[in-house]
């Protein structure tokens, strides 16, 4: 599920009726909702292309003989029961905004959406425990908490799209990871279908329940290859009091690198966001001129960015007053010792917002900018930053041609409280890459391996990293991998072709 | 692992060479360690005892032909290589703390101690991630992390001997699960060995790594049945700057979950512990004269408690001075709205720890009452107390004998915030269980279950509860444990007889 695909720019689904204390929201979709969406001529092809390709254009189903849209776990195990005896294969879909092409079909494979099981099931506000079907769209859920006094425990660019099933079916990251942690804390319980039709309920809504294997741990980051998760039940956190957004600018990745254990000091238990921006990717971004952003801490002209990185500072806490202190404290001591060059402390929530668009509308500028190949991947500090700067530098000797106006361009964002970072090459739309860029990218996932990191951070592996699975993992511990995909899919009808580099 | 167990009263590893910010602890027995520990006449039988039976003598092995006590991956890969191939049967062994015969040998089975297993391999100071060895005590790897300014995630009364392997093997939650969350989210990679011997390397050091299905997780809580934890890293918390501690009495258990509502709001995100001592509890711990502990909000003679419940509540925070006013706050608000009737904060360290004891040795004050039915349940804060008025209620009605001075006690304490009981029934050891008691005893799981309670919400299954799996979960859940089971020890090798009902 991809955390760095922004909401804002495409249509979000209506929340509006979630404001109510006890509301329940209930999507168009849901009433409206059929169970199979098939086509019967070439102009329902159109029908179905928002569940067949990717809003990057990067992946496209060949062929899909129809979209199953069940509205209960009975019509998910039914269908399920009935592709199994058949051996017709399955992709598992949520709100397909999924980077590596989980969600997408390979061959012939229907696609089983669960965007009609949207309903909230269950809510205690005394102990936060939240009980939903898997088609929940992320931001509606937020909405929809945040009059109980609660907020999700995970928050992505694609919140307005994605579904919750699909962010623990690819165990999702996102902005609030370094706040309130993996889904494999806060995911309590889940109910999910079986390829052969069985319904496993382990929709446990207890903080602590020690009986047993914790089973429903293994379906947490599967990406559909083992079980369709059809409800959910989560801890989800009390709504901060007080939320603090601050912008710094910052000479080099060394003073970034100060400012994160300064930071993690002066704000501890409050910090709940630490994002990085590059030049280049506030560049792209402010130069969008019809979003009408800028650069707070630019000079006059806002032409050009006047540091080379930037870092987006979040606190959420119980005080107001306390919170604010703090905050001034870490800018005063990062200023006084010359570990910033400037900052900027939102007033208000437009400002907020203003400064959250500059990190969470990057992906979206870089689409813009032409074809983009994206990296997500987690490196430890030291090496972060040199990942980009590497990039560049291969492409520049390389004689590639570089920057705005049709030139390549490479920006590096991500979150650094994290050690997670998205690495972003575009390439003009126009023609097929250069081999140059072809060499330098298909070095970057090798070196990442050679610097003791990860290839896939967060958004998993897909279509486009599934390749790497034995590289990075060892025969014995893949081997264990295809044993639970064979005892728990023995036909391999869930998402074949994914995830596992083979289907062996 | 026994979250409930005092290691104040035991004598706890030396941690004193641990202080220093690079000193890596070796305990001694590291040193002078023997691979294999097994009787070769009747005196040696007392050299197997602290292995073969636990500290509250309620488990103890028939026959145990061995101790094995490997110092490295590849010994336990090579014993457990040897035993598989003669269908020999092993019980993996941390600490031996735990409360529910999980690591004691039911039949012929030799022991695998992972005692000898207790280095420190690798910390990052900057990013608070710490690998180590199995075998490290949890309170050692906590006093040397200290001077780094970390701490560990998990705390438990059993700290002075429990081991982390056995931590993360039994999911162990204890007294700071509350803040800091379960091991599922805190536990970044383990190495396992397997049944057959085979090492699965999934030591990550990594906060993401969305690279195929998260093996590790089903690990966690396994009770040793999957396979042998022999390496864990872990993400370790900052240690707290500022740490209060409070005690209040309230009057009901209604003013209790007013007083937990409170307190999440008004502690928010800096609250760290929230635990419960009901009266008898507090009489128990402080009628033990040797200790010297007495009641601080206790009226001039201390003798009888004045309030019927306790709650032990505790910051940790980033920032002393606004923690404080935070506490004093809360405690204001609670007073002047009638919610407690009287509270205390610490003044100094000593002090919290008078308070902490109060708490910590309630299961060892009872274990000096008689024999003690111990009971580790979830259930909702409506249904909480409840459950232990009903057991004192139903032991009166039935005529049983109640009281200090030879008589039955029944008390109960927890973590509110996870919403955790413990409720102790302790009864005269020189006699066996009246018919009444036994009754009474034999109803308590079966009413948790009716008021969707966990029957085991952190101490596991281990021999105690095994035949409640089937109960609480459905045939299709435990059929797919079993399918783990078998397949990841076909031979049914590891801590045969524990956990799952029968070995079928």
């Amino acid at each position: 599920m991809g955390n760095d695909q922004a909401s804002t720019m495409k249509p979000s689904c209506d929340a509006s009726s979630a404001g109510g204390a006890s509301a329940i929201p209930r999507s168009p979709s849901s009433a409206a909702g059929k169970l199979l969406l098939a086509p019967s001529g070439p102009d329902d092809e159109n029908l179905l292309a928002p569940y067949t390709q990717d809003w990057t254009h990067k992946w496209k189903a060949p062929q899909c003989p129809a979209v199953l849209q069940p509205r209960t776990t009975e019509q998910v195990a039914g269908l399920l029961r009935h592709c199994y005896e058949r051996d017709l294969h399955v992709v598992p879909q949520g709100g397909n905004t999924g980077l590596v092409g989980g969600g997408i079909p390979l061959a012939n494979e229907a696609i089983l959406s669960l965007a009609n099981m949207n309903q909230i099931i269950s809510f205690d506000a005394a102990s936060g425990i939240l009980v939903c079907e898997a088609g929940c769209v992320l931001e509606e859920l937020d909405a929809w908490l945040r009059p109980h006094g609660y907020i999700m425990p995970l928050d992505l660019g694609a919140k307005g799209s994605c579904q919750i099933g699909g962010n623990v079916s690819t165990n999702a990251g996102g902005l609030r990871f370094l706040r309130y942690g993996s889904l494999h804390g806060s995911v309590l319980g889940l109910e999910v279908v079986l390829a052969d039709g069985r319904v496993l309920d382990m929709l446990s809504t207890l903080r602590k329940d020690n009986t047993g294997l914790d089973l429903k741990q293994i379906f947490i980051g599967a990406e559909g290859t083992l079980g369709v998760i059809t409800k959910v039940s989560l801890q989800v956190p009390p709504a901060p009091a007080a939320v603090q957004v601050a912008l710094v600018g910052l000479e080099s990745f060394e003073k970034v690198r100060e400012m994160v254990m300064l930071s993690k000091r002066k704000l501890g238990e409050i910090l709940s966001a630490m994002e990085l921006v590059d030049a280049a990717a506030m560049d792209v971004v402010v130069g969008k001129a019809a979003w009408g952003l800028r650069n707070p801490l630019a000079g006059g002209s806002g032409a050009n960015p006047p540091f080379p990185f930037y870092m987006l500072l979040e606190t959420s806490g119980s005080g107001e007053a306390h919170d604010r202190e703090k905050m001034e404290e870490l800018l005063e001591a990062a200023l006084e010792g010359g570990v910033v060059g400037d900052g900027t402390v939102a007033q208000d929530l437009a400002q907020a917002q203003e400064i959250w668009k500059l990190r969470e509308l990057i992906p979206v500028a870089m689409e813009e900018e032409g074809r983009v190949h994206k990296f997500d991947v987690s490196l430890p500090l030291s090496a972060f930053y040199a990942l980009v700067e590497r990039t560049r530098e291969a492409l520049e000797e390389g004689g590639v041609v570089m920057g705005e106006g049709g030139g390549v361009r490479v920006v590096g964002y991500g979150h650094l409280g994290d050690s997670n970072l998205h690495l972003n090459v575009s390439v003009p739309r126009e023609a097929p890459d250069p081999p140059e860029v072809s060499r330098v990218v298909s070095r970057v996932l090798p070196w990442v391996m050679e610097h003791k990191g990860s290839v896939s951070a967060e958004h998993g592996l897909g279509q486009l990293k599934k390749t790497y699975l034995l590289q990075t993992k060892s025969k014995e511990v893949v081997d264990v991998m295809r044993g639970m995909k064979k005892m728990l899919d023995p036909k391999g009808i869930l998402n074949p072709g994914k995830f596992f580099p083979d289907d062996a």
